[in-house]
């Protein structure tokens, strides 16, 4: 295990790895990131409830601790919460956001947080000492790790984040999982263009009748 | 000029199109409808104060009573206050609301209509007898009326709308401005996402540099 403030991650394998949320997509994640030979360890609210085949469950705190290079693959509306119990953990590393703040509790869909903030924001301002990169949210968790599954790549990652070299070892991660074209949208702030996508990216998986599809930016 | 309760509209040449706005996308849509040799006024509030080369400028009442077809390109902000003083002469036609309800005004952009609400929608619920399609309001005017320039038209152009034969027309509109991909999201309920994906919209436009993109779905 490497000291919380470490920022030096290797990508071609051997990274520890800490992922919160153990839904589809932390357990997409997880799933690719020991495929590429990195020690991967999901954190979760309560271990005792939680046996997922091949992965090591542990509790949050601790996947926060192992992690040089951590996923954050949380629910929208739990993300906040949780992150900031593990402020300490998180200090000095690279976090990669890819929770959205939809809310579907009033049968209508709705992101609590939209238009002048974003939950990409929130998160960051909540650990000023993490390097909070906001990515993969915008496609689905198969995509995510698997980008060669739709189209042969050709569609875009959009990522978002205020430290240059943060983005630049999200950039390496995403090209190890087969990612092409990714596209750099400027500081946290940016989120919120991402967040707000998921409406339409919603429509589009409800016409298509399916998820596995993708942006692409053609000019 | 055709009764307001027609719905018979000719896409192929000399059809009579209102177009309400003398903005950049009202001009634009104005003149390619001019060039497919349609019969097109462009209403205004002040028709003094307007003068645009190659363009018939009357008042919004007079362009919502000539069009057989109309296209609403007004400020998002502006448009639901304009079309119910039109309501009468709006009534039976088909309207392709463009509008997108972007406020500046804090210096943030914002979206003044969102999650479960939109302004296509508003705008139908306002003209009960008016069938409402959005469209054309996820990029730039000039991609709008020529798709060919982004990538030969290899992206998507969406539509949303509860009548499905008002789509019907306005697909075959689009196709005589050259558009090959066609998505059709639905009930007018679907402007929400189609404005939502705004924020990321401009976020483009600054990264890239230039209005001259589209989003294409890739599966």
């Amino acid at each position: 295990m490497v000291s919380g403030s470490s920022n030096l991650v290797r990508y071609n394998r051997g990274m520890n790895v800490g992922v919160l949320g153990t839904g589809v997509v932390g357990q997409a994640q997880a799933a690719k990131l020991s495929e590429l030979d990195h020690d991967v360890v999901v954190g979760t609210r309560d271990t005792k409830d939680k046996k997922i085949k091949g992965l090591k469950i542990v509790s949050f705190a601790e996947a926060a601790a192992h992690g040089e290079l951590i996923i954050e693959a949380l629910n929208g509306n739990a993300a906040l919460t949780v992150l900031k119990l593990l402020k300490k953990q998180l200090a000095g590393k690279v976090l990669i956001d890819i929770s959205n703040p939809l809310d579907f509790s009033s049968g209508e869909l709705r992101l609590t947080v939209i238009n002048d903030d974003s939950l990409g924001e929130q998160i960051q301002k909540a650990l000023p000492k993490t390097k909070v990169v906001k990515a993969f949210n915008t496609m689905n968790a198969s995509v995510q790790v698997d980008p060669a599954s739709v189209a042969g790549g050709d569609h875009h990652l959009f990522i978002a984040g205020d430290d240059k070299k943060a983005k630049t070892e999200v950039e390496k991660l995403a090209k190890s999982y087969g990612w092409k074209n990714i596209m750099d949208l400027g500081g946290i702030k940016s989120s919120r263009g991402m967040e707000m996508i998921l409406p339409i990216w919603l429509n589009l998986f409800g016409v298509l009748g399916t998820a596995n599809f993708n942006f692409k930016i053609t000019k």
